[in-house]
Parts: structure tokens; sequence; C-alpha cells
């Protein structure tokens, strides 16, 4: 007895990720109850972004322009790229306000049990853009699950030829960090890669 | 660096109930890779909800239509009228498909708290519909919290001189449930409220 309306937003709703129908009906009916001030700002904005949102020609970032902000950015520093698997990575360092150069996304990482290979992530135009004789560094930083550490791996060996520096991002204790509650694998890294006090 | 549509959208997602900035960010990501998929519909949902989806004017619940499908529907049974706080509590009921009378949505409870008084909820409409001749019975459906039983009473105040019989949900062990872990309020009521085997 719900109206068709509310049924196939419901739907749609549910379909989002970590959302399923209790989820999406409790949505639904908060945004019924905010008619103006939610549910047609969220409508509009979603048609919007829609409509204007597309994907960096250079890095894969998603911006309303292609090149994208951070890829049209003079201040930013040409001679560093940052490899990261998603935009949220990417967001989630911008965020850090410290990493002031470009940034490349790969789309995902290399996973034989899901039959992605090289040619299903941006790993062709990022050879390109190594080659680039005025890039001089590339960090890796890509998750430090297997899945992105095959694909570091893989991408160093792409990467060989190209003349350029490659690093990646520090494993060890995470700042706030209690040792009681970290894994071993982070500990053994965390001691082998031990530095002196400065 | 996220562009102003990406962070409108961001934001508005992050005022849905249940769903933080983290969350909104992830959503966000999620729909715009599915823009033909997920995007444009959901957009387009939202709406056509908020264009055609209106309170009844009987019983308060939300419909396309007023008087609601529930209400016009000749089929079920005018005697009994189902009193619920929200409308998710409607639906629940209705998922059952074993009520086949009317409905009537409060809106809430009864709360000092939060300042809501009975001239906040629909208990005038109700208490009207309650005086007509055809309505034999009204069953409180109402949380089994405090407010909601607060709210309970007061409504059986409410109805006392309107010559219905006025009943409410059994309380009790739910089916499935095991008893180790029963709070004891219920497990109390549940003895209370035992009956002997059929």
């Amino acid at each position: 007895m719900i109206g068709k309306e509310i049924d196939t937003l419901i739907h749609l709703l549910s379909k989002l990720p970590g959302i399923g129908p209790r989820s999406a009906r409790r949505l639904a009916l908060q945004l019924l109850k905010q008619k103006d001030h939610l549910i047609l700002p969220l409508s509009e904005a979603l048609k919007q972004a829609a409509e204007t949102v597309k994907t960096c020609e250079i890095c894969c970032n998603l911006d309303t322009t292609s090149p994208c902000g951070i890829c049209q950015d003079a201040a930013r520093d040409d001679s560093t790229i940052c490899i990261v698997e998603q935009i949220g990575d990417l967001w989630a360092l911008e965020r850090t306000r410290v990493y002031r150069g470009r940034y490349h996304v790969l789309g995902g990482t290399l996973s034989a049990l899901d039959n992605i290979g090289p040619e299903d992530l941006a790993i062709p135009g990022l050879v390109k853009r190594a080659k680039d004789d005025g890039v001089k560094e590339i960090i890796i930083a890509l998750n430090a699950t297997v899945d992105g550490q095959t694909t570091a791996h893989y991408l160093i060996d792409r990467l060989q030829y190209c003349n350029v520096k490659v690093t990646r991002l520090a494993h060890g204790v995470p700042v706030g960090g209690a040792l009681d509650y970290l894994d071993d694998g982070t500990l053994i890294t965390a001691l082998q890669a031990r530095s002196a006090f400065a």
C-alpha cells in the first residue's frame, strides 16, 4: 500500500552502498518530511553533478572541468606525481593540505581474482606522464593491502626505465595508535623501519 | 580542491539521517561512478516524490493521493482504526498483511522534554474519527517506550467517552527471542500476561 513514487525512491536508495532496504525506508521517510529543505536541493544537486562532473583526461580525477582543477593549478609542483587507487584516496590526501604535487588515479588495483589486469587501470597514461622530462618523483600511495602492494610492485617494474625516483608512503604505527591493538605485520614493519630520534 | 558541484552533493548527503561526512563522500563517489544507472534516476525519483507525495487529510499517511490509498480502499474494515507513531510503523504493519482496518498516524509521541504536547500531534483528528458511529475498535500500536506508553495512556483518557473499544498490542517475548537475552521488563510482562496452552 506504499505509493509507486515512494516505492521507486526506496528502491533506488537501497542500491546505494551500505544502505539496505530498512535504511532506505528510513531515509525515504526522512527525505519526504523535509521536502523543501532537503529533497528538492538533493534532487537538483544530483542532476547538476551528473551533468557537469567529468573524469580528468590527465589524472582521472573527477571535477567539473577536464583537465581538473588540480591538473590546471599552476601553483602546484609539476615534478611530483602521487599515484592513488581511488578518488576518495586523493580527497583524503588533499584534506591534509601537505602534498602540493600532481596526482594520478589508477581506478583500482590489479586483482587476479576479480580479473582486473593492467589494461583495466589508468597505467598507460601514467607511464606516458612518467616519461615527461619534468617529472622527478613518483609517490606510490596505494593501500597497504595485498592487492595494493602487488600493484605497487608491478608499477615499480613498469616505471624503472622512466628516469624517475619511485617512492612509497611510510608504513608504521599510526599516529595515536596503541601498540597493544596493532597487528603483527604493522609492528614488524615499524620495528624494521625504526629511525633515530632527531 | 573538490569541485563545487561535488561539494554541494556531499554536503546534502551528509544531512541524511545516519550518514556522516565520511559516508557522504563515499556515497557521492559511488553515485558519480554510476551516472546513468543511479544518479539521474535517483534525482528524478526525488523530484517526483517531492512533487506528488502529500499527507493524507484523514489519517496523516503519506501517499500520492489525499485521502491516501488505504483510506480510499473500500475493501478495508471501517470499524477498526490502528494508531501508530510514525509512517514507518504503518509500513511495518502493512508488511505483515494481517491488519485490514484503517490507520491514524500521530506523527510522534507526547514528550515533556522535547516540548511536544497534544496539540502538536494528530490527536484532534483522531478523536473526531473515533466519535464516528461506524468505529468499533481503536488499536493503540505505539512503541513500547516510556514516551510511547505515556502517549497511550493519554489517548485512553481522551477516547474514554467515544464509545469505542480501545485495545493495545500484546507485550511479551518476541518470536524467535531467547529468554537469556531479554530485558527484565519484557520477561515480567510476559510472565504476568501468560496464557493457557490452547
